[in-house]
């Protein structure tokens, strides 16, 4: 039995309703969402795309991990300026196979969608505001997180001066790693895997974030969506700098990789997309104060911004050679 | 020569760039958008999908006006509350041969998408903050509108009271109209032609909009997006009310329609979506404050709110027949 939108709406709206009452002034089912800003903050806008195919396997990837990751991977954004997630929208296209069937396989992956989805707003703090549903032969996911961040407290990628010191969150390549492993077996496997576990259910660093954000500590930051390489390419030239990083200060997957790798545990860690790490940028007087980890996870000094506007990469043996954005780009998969 | 999503971002971030001085605190480029909000007013969020072949069809509908419309649509919902667009995010996924090739075809479909888009913007004073691009087979438009409207002045769908009169804006069903000109004609028709320009580059009513936010003069208001017999039995719906409107009284188009038409007047002003006017509805001691015609656009009583929760047509000999909602629903097309 096919249904019409408005029962579609309902029925996510009605799957996301926060457990406590709602923050917002009006949400999700009139035209359009009102929010009430805090006084002295200043709002936060992103949206990504979560295509099927482009960004996601329908027959790989759990529905819950399409729905926990879709709302994630934009928070990662918010993360990335020091912010705090308030509300998103969704807008979802969808098979008709997906959506209202009472009792078949459509209902329960779009009731397992949901519920990734649901566990993901709880966890940030993120409440559906609204949206817009329609009809499509491929799942389309489009989300657009608001958050909020105290007014000059916001940390762009534009900051980063000359002798700064460049840090990570966490091991990079992992969820690269996790995509590999995912994309070999012939069925979903075992979700304890860790580099799984990351490919599938992304953390976005937003208590670090907000941390830096705080103290002032960082003179720049980026969240690590299409790997290393790339997005440090992104973080120097909206600052106008160069940078230099030290091969051996790269925190890169542990463990042993099989040799049907697309790459090798360095080539993961500079090239892998979707980790969702922060990469910031603390000046000389200020890095003593950041600690090797920040709630049980690791900060890592991997190398320092140059006034030279290249991306070196020194190795094990000092030699030099230069780092080219090798991560993730929509329009160069496939060439 | 394919190039990579930065120098696509670079390209519409040119392209879109306002003509005066930037209203936000940090525009496209970074991880996310900044805007500083005004105090004592709240912000309204909205978006909308715009997708080739349900939307659009690339064949039939001149670039620009693809570029116009899908901001424009999601500009509607703003001034369906009474507010003021301040800003938008574009997500767009295209084919290859659509972006950044130097000389041929697919660089004039973008320029000429980015130029409506941009001739929106500017009519609707809604600059780009950021959005997200991605390749993919076709073409896939998501807009998210950041409004404002002053604190409890937004105006609702929910707050129609029995008694209230119903009012629109314009002439219902000259969108629709338009469109089946565009299906049957075998190339791009005149634009002069009424109908078939308000299909292409529907005007949101945000300056009626805000008028009667401003005066408190409606109770709730809806945007027409997919027909007045659907968009009504959402607004009683919200209102927990019903409706009764005169056939006599609707605004439809005139003019000769050939006999192919999918509807008749009567159908497309009923039926027929992509109006943008605004529906609304107003008490009976506010409604005499209702000019005939607003900057030019007619404004039209078309029935009365019922405390009976169904909507009601009465036709031109009196008889009463229930209307069910018959416009575009995604979910219902092609059943």
């Amino acid at each position: 039995m096919k249904a019409g939108e408005d029962k579609l709406v309902k029925k996510i709206v009605k799957a996301l309703a926060p457990k406590s009452g709602p923050r917002l002034a009006l949400s999700a089912g009139d035209d359009a969402a009102l929010l009430t800003p805090r006084p002295g903050y200043e709002t936060i806008l992103t949206c990504d795309w979560f295509l099927e195919g482009s960004h996601f396997l329908p027959r790989k990837h759990p529905a819950d991990s399409i729905g926990w990751k879709c709302l994630a991977r934009a928070v990662s954004d918010i993360a990335a300026m020091g912010g705090q997630p308030r509300c998103f929208l969704l807008s979802l296209a969808l098979p008709d196979r997906l959506t209202l069937r009472e009792k078949g396989r459509g209902s329960r992956w779009l009731d397992e969608f949901l519920g990734g989805l649901r566990r993901a707003a709880r966890r940030f703090g993120c409440v559906l505001a609204g949206g817009d549903t329609t009809q499509r032969r491929e799942i389309l996911i489009n989300v657009t997180v608001v958050g909020e961040v105290l007014g000059g407290r916001a940390i762009r990628r534009s900051g980063a001066k000359a002798g700064d010191r460049i840090f990570v969150s966490g091991v990079l390549g992992e969820a690269e790693l996790g995509l590999q492993k995912l994309r070999r077996s012939a069925r979903i496997p075992q979700k304890s895997d860790r580099a799984l576990r990351k490919h599938l259910y992304p953390q976005p660093r937003l208590a670090l974030g907000q941390w830096l954000a705080d103290r002032k500590l960082a003179s720049s930051m980026i969240d690590l969506s299409d790997g290393l390489s790339s997005d440090l390419h992104r973080l120097c030239g909206a600052s106008r700098v160069g940078a230099r990083i030290e091969v051996a200060q790269i925190p890169s997957p542990q463990g042993p990789l099989t040799a049907s790798m697309r790459f090798d545990a360095l080539g993961l860690a500079l090239n892998g997309g979707d980790d969702y790490e922060l990469l910031f940028t603390v000046s000389a007087s200020k890095a003593p104060r950041i600690p090797r980890s920040f709630e049980g996870l690791a900060l890592t000094e991997i190398g320092e911004i140059t006034r030279e506007r290249r991306v070196v990469l020194i190795e094990r043996d000092r030699t030099r050679k230069a780092l080219l954005p090798r991560g993730w780009d929509p329009f160069r998969e496939g060439e």
